[in-house]
């Protein structure tokens, strides 16, 4: 059951004999990526069939390149920058195919698609060139029909002796390429400090370099102080991919490229950016980061109705729920500079799971309680005049609306209310943490919890029980200035201060 | 705070004024969508600067369309089977552009993309054609500079006479096109039948073609129990789109086009129909039917990590929780015959509601208990053995997974307990209903709960409560026959039964 993909384009590489007789080899491509874009100057070959006895039914269509027509494909790629090469009969032109691969080697400065046009199970006499052998076996009878069609008389699972050979030609230089490799290696011995960072492995101590910041320091939105602690980063991880890639606005290209660089070389490490909302369009490409551990970093920013005037099309609202839901990903929604700077100190070191960091558009205050050992924990306590364990209420919030929580408190406190501030950054390091741990900041005895966050409120029923609220936004936004719409969806103090006494 | 949005494309027409001495009067084009597919002939002018004195942040390639470059536009769009015409000074020729429009509509066949490359805010003397203009208004100084360099003389928001008469030459033309088609509707009048057959209004017991089910009934997947009730409604509602497009594997393009049929035409209902997973590449879509209203069946199959060997890829894990939180957006899993009617009844009658069915590919059996009447309140008890509304437990459901919580409960039964199993087919729905029907389903006293899906956990918290439990599966699935995997992630009669004993 390996769970392990590749994916930078998500390919799978397979080589598949045609037609055993010609001996032509070529390789298969399965594209599953829906933008082909690639950074280098890599070689693709697909492999297909480009008439169809069925063409309702039409192969290519069905599970390949996404575009129109298969016979546009060629053009379509020159329209990307593609340096593009058509093969023109598959099935028995090995020569042709090997004169492409040729000269797509020679075309450096950007990648080449050689399009090699086959038919499909090319030798079964009934079946070639239609859907039914797409998606199901081809069967014992037409099996050997083929076999006799093609005269391939070996046994099942029998590789002709002279296969092996024409294989076994890459043995010796194989050796010697492993070989070298290993000699290679000893220069970690010698000099294992220089090594260390050939493979990019953090530096001790490298967490220092993340920014501090106190109540007194100026307010920013996190999305600014995202950019404070990327460049901070840069300065002592060397692995920190610096170099910015120009995606276009291409959301899945982008999640596909950072996977690539991500699983390819373990020692870099990418993030990308976009709004919160577009992770709509690079879901797939997302998920492909959780599936095969690699530890991409989003950061996505305009993060709530917070963002104003853009309106409903871009303000998340289902967006932090939802990625909640998916297995493998840190959702981080931090409130001010430390619990941002707490997001990095967490997401750097975490190399097999991606990390999604929700910020906000709009300036945030530095609060007091907020600490980068508290984001580790994923929920804690920023503020608390209770004692044993036992605080009147519990109020909940996350990202913006951790300011909010905090201010419920003191007008709560003021009636004489003794309350605790949690800040739930990332429920998923908080889940976790020890059943100690966690019932000294949410204990099972205190029923009355509130939660507030600027986002559907899908999801915290499990955090503020049976008896708790939860304020958010279980419709889509609107385009307005931010505190207009925060006093226009109740995400406002006077809101958590009602909920809270309904509860007492 | 308008939020209606144009779906197919989500295009925002406006007119504006490019260069106000030429009167040049320009479409200003600008579509949010990735795809740009289109069904129909129509034709698109896009107008943008080709040069750029900032090309790291050039205009288009922020904010336009997808593509590598934008002097490759025209070449991309040729290969999707466009027409294309190029107007290369869009800043001052009017009649280019006119004669390009006069083109365009002579070309019947395909759509037409006018490229129409002009200098972004023409005439203003220092920031023409500059990123600053983007994303900030041009600032007062600039503005009279630009009023300065153009020779306009007016007020703001005066708008001259000469403009005025020239928009004003349309007026008697739309009258008579408006009474024209006032004397249309005097038809209606006439025949109310025909029209509102025209207008596609579901005609009186529409519903009573909806196949229904018994115990007795073979078992089958409920993705082919829809297609059953999808041939039942064609032949009874002339709205319902019974056309096949043909989409290609292109998620996106179908839900967007799927959008715009909705919404151009409110009597016809479209459908549309992928793997379950796969909505990862069509969310943006999606998520534009539940902001624009656009009642869209999304027909979504192998909805879970049933699905058997295609793997992790292809196992929908966290989609289910993922659409449960996005606004208005009823989100279906039914257990069997008479629940996939049921969605149906309801589906078809939600106009301004998007629909989502997640279908099992495995064959299921006809569960005794379910009903069409049932999914119309989302959730809804499918057998008990309790009396005073005071079982044991109440053992909840979803879809491939309610016979298993009906098996479990016939354990329990059997040992004494009384037990409660409810199939909780759509959450939105639940929530709609009364709080004397939500008691009378999941009373408050009852805490001893479990629930069992196929999929994450995440949300069923609010569900069971703070003493209940939930099975399901919160991390990726893998690749196996369908009964190994249920097995594997125990999600299993004898689960259910173990989660429930811990209860009492």
């Amino acid at each position: 059951m390996s769970r392990r993909i590749i994916g930078s384009l998500s390919l799978r590489l397979r080589v598949i004999i045609v037609w055993p007789r010609s001996r032509s080899l070529l390789l298969r491509l399965e594209p599953y990526s829906t933008t082909p874009i690639v950074v280098g100057t890599d070689i693709y070959i697909v492999v297909g069939s480009e008439k169809h006895t069925d063409p309702e039914h039409s192969v290519w269509k069905v599970a390949y390149w996404k575009v129109a027509s298969w016979s546009k494909v060629a053009c379509r790629f020159e329209a990307f920058g593609w340096h593009v090469i058509c093969v023109k009969n598959g099935n028995t032109e090995y020569d042709e195919t090997c004169a492409a691969i040729k000269e797509a080697k020679s075309v450096t400065e950007k990648p080449t698609l050689i399009k090699v046009t086959t038919t499909i199970v090319y030798g079964s006499p009934n079946k070639a060139n239609s859907y039914s052998v797409y998606g199901a076996a081809l069967g014992e009878k037409e099996v050997e029909a083929t076999r006799n069609n093609l005269g391939w008389p070996y046994e099942p699972f029998q590789v002709p002796d002279e296969v092996k050979s024409h294989w076994s030609r890459h043995t010796p230089k194989g050796s010697a390429l492993e070989s070298n490799w290993n000699a290679t290696l000893a220069y970690e011995k010698k000099y294992p400090e220089e090594a260390a960072e050939l493979k990019c492995e953090l530096p001790a101590g490298w967490e220092k370099a993340l920014p501090t910041y106190t109540p007194e320091s100026p307010g920013d939105a996190t999305r600014n102080l995202s950019q404070q602690c990327l460049n901070a980063l840069a300065k002592v991880v060397p692995g920190f991919l610096e170099i910015n890639l120009r995606f276009g606005v291409r959301e899945h290209g982008m999640g596909a490229i950072c996977n690539g660089i991500a699983l390819h070389s373990p020692g870099l490490i990418p993030y990308c950016a976009t709004f919160f909302v577009f992770t709509d369009y690079m879901r797939g490409a997302m998920r492909i980061s959780a599936l095969s551990e690699a530890g991409v970093i989003y950061v996505m920013t305009h993060d709530s109705i917070g963002l104003g005037e853009d309106g409903p099309t871009h303000q998340p609202i289902e967006h932090i729920a939802s990625f909640r839901a998916m297995p493998n990903t840190l959702m981080f929604r931090p409130a001010d500079g430390n619990e941002t700077a707490g997001a990095y100190r967490i997401t750097v070191t975490k190399r097999k799971t991606p990390s999604i960091l929700a910020l906000s558009r709009q300036k945030l205050p530095q609060l007091p309680g907020t600490s980068i050992e508290g984001v580790e924990k994923g929920g804690y306590t920023i503020s608390d005049d209770s004692s044993g364990n036992k605080p009147d209420v519990i109020l909940i919030g996350t990202g913006s609306e951790l300011e909010i929580a905090a201010q419920a408190a003191e007008v709560l406190r003021k009636e004489g209310k003794t309350v605790r501030v949690v800040s739930f950054v990332c429920w998923e390091l908080f889940e976790e943490q020890t059943d100690e741990y966690k019932e000294s900041v949410l204990p099972s005895g205190v029923t009355a919890r509130v939660s507030i966050e600027a986002a559907s409120t899908f999801g915290w029923g499990k955090i503020v029980g049976g008896r708790g609220k939860s304020i958010g936004i279980n419709s889509f936004g609107a385009s307005a200035p931010a505190p207009l719409l925060y006093k226009e969806f109740g995400i406002i103090v006077e809101a958590v201060v009602d909920a809270a006494k309904s509860l007492f």
